[in-house]
């Protein structure tokens, strides 16, 4: 069995790693941290794990974390730089569920986050975890970079046409929708219900954190810098994000065969047949992202943009199942193993 | 007084029609039809109404419809054409919110409603009523085609750039996100409260009615066809449609005061300042239609794309609203008047 | 014209009273106060009034408040209670959303609000602000206590049977459901909404403010003390309050026709027909309760129990638009002036 | 491997069979018919199960059912009835998740469900399949008659009471809220997305099929006839059933120890700490039923009224979650083989 560990496990990420680590056939939940909460009883603050989680919350600085072999952080960003190290020497593998060590560019990192970056030697060794791209080197990590949730499924989605050369790379655009928990637990205005419920609007458009996460990722995939236009959008939904992803095409070929090839193999990307429309529920509570690769008309006869639409979870493949899926690759196990959950429909 | 009557008035164009006609001034609601609801009171079916409606749904076959100065079709598409000339000839003015007479091009209009057309020479004759681009028009037609809910949202976010030559005309982008109301009230399996709550997803990227009818109006602004990639998507609200804009910029300008210029006489177009995100809820029950143009980065340094957010009530300024809106024009009233409704929020 | 001033403009009463004061015929929006939001212009903090609400948020030391004929207090509890004294000597009448003087025992009073209070004397002075029941007190009052939205729901609903001593007034039940939006515009975890959606639970089961207060207002009408057992609960929803009210029957009678009576005169009260259920969003965004009443089967044969469905939106009925309503009164104006608002359906 | 096939699997209790037994390591799914949608795959209509379960729909005519060792009906009522005898003879079981056989007084049922009844002598072999009740007849049952999703909630909310005469058992109140799939994928108007949105209303108060269910099941744990007014609302939530019960206490207890003591060793009844408000996500997509217990005030003093608040998933405790259970029963597997979801929370 595998000891894990939780630091910062009162947000949605952390309560979704408790659900995915309670039925995780290897895995035996060790510690949980909340410097809020020391002392309480996680199924006291969340009554959804009665009966199945029956750790309490211990204070960091008392938790037994270095003896894990496996410490999850679903902390805000800025604190995992600062206490990875003294788990990594412990022997402790890390997987980062904030943003941390996304980006390799020190200087650009802290420009995006305000602060100075507190272990910038860990981000040159830490393996950015999408799984799809780089799954040899997380088997082989310590140190994981849990991606963010749109940069999941933007990247997704425009992997196939990035490494073909298919589009114009200078002009994306990622036109993506999220739900309300994407932005986390945090007591925000805009995040009330009075104020998200039925309403919708953009946000960030000026400048969003995972513009440079997906920028770095589609850079490394083409070999090249590239260009892209990022608009978040807030849903009035809890869960689920949907990327809608355009691109001028450049190089002409069998798209929906480009992605069927890319995804064959790969246990938690779904191609939808051509003429799908995704929708976020289909990924409800379940560690997959759904695509469907449309050709839409501009004028008469054929248009010359694709539009691609990528869904998933924003706390499961967007954070807390892909962070268990790098676990399982991190210890040799089967890289589905307790994320065989179905979707919860409706 | 102006006798009103609306045929069809069931669905959700035809309620905010009489929640608005009961407010006007200048109104007198005279008749209302319904073949299902004949003789039971309007009150009945929608309790709202309750004091505020005395009427009860007459046959469209025995109602004083001919004797009415205006005649409202809140009716599915392909009722309107068969009805208008009788009505005209009898000296009512009529505005139809469906989408019968919004297409010049009938053989265009007849593939996208797969009916033969009952009345091309009516086409030939209405007026579009986007009050924003035909107001002088309007105030001398005696038919308008009341413009579709996408096709207001989006021509008042693209116009003042197409009438400007500003951005690229063949590669619009067109991502526009819709309440549930905007699809009527049908009973349809997608459109159930199980279904479309806490979802989100695209729909008809393969084709939608409201395409042509927005490249037609694009097309006469620019004085040439353009290219227009149009993406609808259900969003879990009620009411409300956000249009995220992109074009390429081909000519450089102030695109902030383009806009403000371009707008500053309209009582219903709220150009917000620089940097907003006008959310949907701000124009809940009003007829308005707020705008914010965005220039978003795409690599270091400024971005080539203009990202342009519009939103409206789908049945106020995009439906009912834009229709009395209509009706005080071609009446000769002040155009403000009965529509000074402050938006509901939260 | 009357010269209103807000104190507290910047929650969700605040923002309704300004959607309704800034269509009212007879008033002119003098001043509104906020701490937080000095100098800000209200309509950058509610974009959905641009265009109707031209002032700035003033800070409460600088206000023009003694000049008003009328202020309002959108406040928070225990502020009213240390400022109306000022006002009032200056000349103003003061009607109060908050709950400071809604409980006229003192002592019951500082045990719910756990501080003591700073204007007893004001209290007994105090008009209790429901219209239905105190109309012509309210006419000649200078400090209107404005009920609360459960008080209002609840009181309305129950108010022809207690006055008819025809239920068993020691066993009354109150099963209350509420929008979100009745919390306030609060920073609570409870009330994000990524908890508060697709939820549903009671809170409060243990004692709530608005128990006290409704059951003042009962044994007001009783002439005698009732019992009530109140049980709110928090539904998915922004707007409305529906109050299923239960009373075991000790005199019989014709219960439709009670109802019909007791409000046959009343603009904002509207008994629906016998078997109706009456939904909140019938009165969504306008000034009024509906009631339907039901004698539910128990066994085979009639039943002993009254179910009776009240519904109301907490922010008109129960909060802003009562305040109107209380200020029409005040002011010897027509009392529906301007809350003639039609419900927002769908 | 146990052979289960569903007959009516496109709706809600199919699709949520489906989710279930997909992930239960001793069902394999043999058959799954649908008039409508013979030949198509399931995951085509369900693309959440794209992956999971590769079945097409089978016309009813030719599914192998027959060799099915277990067949669950989740069919509209009336359906059941005429098809589970031959099942039955040919020796597979039959959980029937409609309310064929629910009821034992066949006038009763053919006095709310409007049909003859076509197997009467069915009714009397059915075992009503409340575990918590009939755990042991339903282990040797042939035929087992799933309870409703109301009548889950408000029996288990009130047994412990009934079975200890502890309250007034000729006027006990259920006030029952649930989601809005409680109704089933019905093409209704009031289950619209933009009907039952932002909105909340009683309905069937003049009478509800679930309510001799409910006072059948009283009755049987009482030995005596009850009398309950039963409530049900519509609240705008997918899933979820919150039961909240009045009851005049008769006989002084301590209550919460008689509930910890009746459910101690039930696997699926969440007895929960004395003033806890549980809340319905707690047991989203979860085979538990959740419960609290409280007193509250009525007048100065200790109230005479007992409050509890029960909480299920209706399409989990309240349908096809308990169905599995059942099936569990019937087969000599451990009760909560399958079902060891974790509630899904934000």
């Amino acid at each position: 069995m595998i000891k894990a560990g939780i630091v910062g496990g009162t947000g949605y990420t952390g309560i979704e790693l408790l659900r995915l680590l309670a039925q995780h056939p290897q895995v035996e939940l060790t510690a949980i941290t909340s410097r809020q909460e020391t002392g309480r009883a996680v199924c006291d603050l969340y009554p959804s794990l009665r009966g199945r989680v029956s750790l309490a919350f211990t204070h960091p600085d008392k938790a037994p974390l270095a003896k894990c072999d496996v410490v999850f952080f679903a902390t805000p960003n800025g604190v995992a730089m600062g206490e990875a190290r003294t788990l990594l020497d412990a022997g402790a593998r890390v997987i980062d569920i904030s943003a941390d060590f996304r980006i390799k560019d020190i200087a650009e990192w802290e420009r995006w986050y305000k602060v100075k970056h507190a272990a910038p030697e860990l981000v040159a060794q830490a393996v950015y975890g999408l799984c799809e791209v780089n799954r040899e080197k997380i088997r082989g990590a310590r140190l994981v970079a849990n991606p963010g949730c749109y940069p999941t499924a933007v990247q997704l989605g425009l992997l196939p046409l990035v490494e073909a050369d298919a589009v114009d790379l200078d002009h994306l655009i990622a036109d993506a929708k999220s739900g309300v928990s994407g932005a986390g637990r945090k007591l925000e205005q805009n995040l009330m219900y009075s104020e998200s419920a039925d309403n919708f609007s953009a946000y960030g458009v000026g400048g969003h954190r995972h513009w440079p996460e997906i920028r770095q990722g589609l850079a490394l995939a083409a070999g090249r810098e590239v260009g892209l236009v990022f608009v978040p959008h807030l849903t009035p939904m809890i869960r689920g994000i949907h990327a809608t992803l355009y691109g001028r095409i450049v190089k002409e070929m069998d798209f929906q065969e480009l992605y069927e090839k890319r995804y064959a193999k790969e246990p938690f990307v779904d191609v939808m047949p051509a003429g799908s429309h995704p929708d976020t529920r289909s990924t409800r509570a379940a560690n997959v992202c759904r695509i469907a690769v449309h050709r839409p008309k501009e004028k008469a006869g054929r248009g010359d943009t694709l539009a691609v639409l990528s869904v998933i979870d924003n706390l499961m493949k967007g954070a807390s199942g892909q962070a268990v899926q790098n676990m399982n690759l991190m210890f040799g196990l089967a890289e589905t193993m307790g994320l065989d959950q179905v979707a919860v429909v409706p």
